[in-house]
């Protein structure tokens, strides 16, 4: 299951681009949509890599997914664009939004994009860290399928609704990015497939009652993180993105998870001119290292900071290769010489 | 310890405001001021209530905060408003903020305030809800003085940072307002006075051990809610709060817990205009109250909406008055007497 080396990455790459293009994604579009999958298996986040690509395979085979759009977008003010997605691929809508925004950004100092009905954005780290390096802070977040439950609930209400912030420094940016849901449902997925239990508050069964049976947790809904506190901001990204964006609410969102309905859910994205502020990249680095030097919870570790984890997965990836589980690649072989 | 009923509420909102006018503060600030304070008493909120007044009229008393100035206000882009505080009154610095921002963001569809040394602004929820009214979404941080430790740390690196999020519904707006630390000092400070011991997991001493003992917690730092993503979202707030405001970082900040130095934090508040994006305020309470009626954990109790809470105990304190411990009300009246 281990694959070695940068080169099986190319090749991955080369693949996913080459099966986009088979089903008409025009060449920008493929490697783009190939280079968050794979920016995702290096960064060791699985639930948002290849395992997406049959998906999307057939969404683009059934017209579910339109390779040649980037979305409609309205200026309905100066600094707030509007974007029907108009089911074109995630990560090319979300592109188009970024370079459209960054184009006022320095003009405004802040400005953001609500966008409807594009298909499955993947990791949003991707887009704060595209926009750090245009020089922008960014803060970006997405609905979901419904399969998180309310604090003091039992029932599947929000999405996973990740929220992710970019912030520029002097060197490597800041790039926090997590789901509100305790743990991803791919996690739970994940101890089905090997039979194992789950840990208790992670998840509730269909029924709503606590359970650490992994199967019966994938038809149940999955605890936010943090108790009340990220209940409410799994909310709040739920209700932002649904007023601005005109999106569908969790329950009746489709086409992230599944390969036969329309993609119905909602991304928003702010971007701010750090340099329309004081900016102060030095200083922020500087912080961000007197972090990683304080005193640690285990003699001999390092605090971390956000985005130091992927970074450090990422270079191990691309040393020793991705771990892929043969199902995937027999799956994409398969799609290859459909 | 309970005084009775809504005349007391308005008893103790003159008193607040005559002290802070005896102080040399314009009757609108003191209003203002006192509002805050015991908005947040009404909401069972006592660490941002009437407990900081003492404090507020002894830092007005040595020129530590100003009445008179709501900051200078500098639009840096057309969207984007840097503000020196100036040593005033955090809330009426805030709400000259918002005043300004309001005026330009239905034009932009969005705008952003970054504030320097202003005084403590208390609860960010108020400044929300004035947004809400004005019919605008918001987005507020603010950052303090190191009170919490880095997940993986155990050294107070982070403010408490709080984060408020409002938007506008057909009828109450949502309302969500959290600190970053797991448990408020305020809390732990409770327990000392008390005798009592914390739960495991909210604290570590000042060698940075984990603690039990809420007088040892006192000295050491508080834990982040919800590991690792709570400090990640804590972390966010500190970074984009001082890079836009130019602010302290939470191990230089002063002004907020003390009495005898300079307001050295920063807060940021950004509105949206959501008329600008597609509003759907109805939508937005149909979905809420689906959540609230949603099947809840326990057999009768209903799924709690962040805000629902406040507006419950609002209402309650005022039929059955505030509980406010016999030594602030005494040193409210030294101060009246001064």
């Amino acid at each position: 299951m281990i694959h070695g080396g940068e080169r099986f990455v190319g090749e991955l790459r080369a693949l996913s681009a080459r099966l986009l293009m088979q089903r008409g994604a025009p060449y920008d579009a493929a490697q783009l949509q190939s280079d968050i999958l794979i920016e995702a298996e290096l960064r060791g986040l699985p639930s948002h890599g290849l395992l997406r690509l049959p998906r999307l395979l057939l969404r683009l085979e059934r017209g579910l997914a339109d390779p040649h759009t980037s979305g409609t977008a309205v200026w309905t003010r100066p600094a707030l664009m509007k974007v029907n997605g108009d089911a074109g691929l995630g990560p090319v809508v979300m592109m188009a939004a970024i370079r459209q925004l960054g184009q006022i950004v320095p003009k405004h100092g802040i400005a953001v994009a609500a966008i409807r009905d594009a298909n499955h954005i993947g990791m949003l780290a991707y887009y704060a860290e595209a926009a750090a390096r245009m020089g922008f802070a960014s803060i970006v977040m997405s609905t979901s399928e419904a399969l998180v439950h309310p604090y003091g609930g039992t029932q599947a209400m929000l999405g996973t609704n990740p929220i992710a912030v970019g912030i520029p420094t002097a060197d490597e940016p800041f790039i926090l990015d997590l789901a509100t849901s305790h743990v991803p449902m791919g996690k739970i997925h994940h101890h089905a497939l090997r039979g194992e239990a789950i840990p208790e508050g992670w998840a509730v069964d269909r029924e709503g009652r606590p359970t650490t049976d992994a199967e019966a947790a994938k038809t149940g809904a999955l605890a936010p993180f943090g108790g009340a506190k990220g209940y409410g901001l799994g909310l709040a990204v739920e209700l932002l993105v649904a007023a601005l964006a005109g999106s569908a609410f969790a329950p009746e969102v489709t086409g992230t998870l599944d390969d036969d309905q329309a993609a119905t859910k909602g991304d928003l994205i702010i971007l701010i001119d750090p340099a329309a502020g004081r900016g102060e990249g030095r200083r922020l680095s500087a912080f961000l290292q007197r972090v990683r030097t304080s005193r640690p919870s285990e003699p001999g570790r390092t605090v971390a900071v956000p985005g130091d984890g992927a970074r450090s997965r990422r270079a191990g990836s691309l040393a020793t290769g991705i771990e892929l589980p043969d199902e995937i690649m027999e799956r994409l072989a398969a799609f290859d010489a459909a």
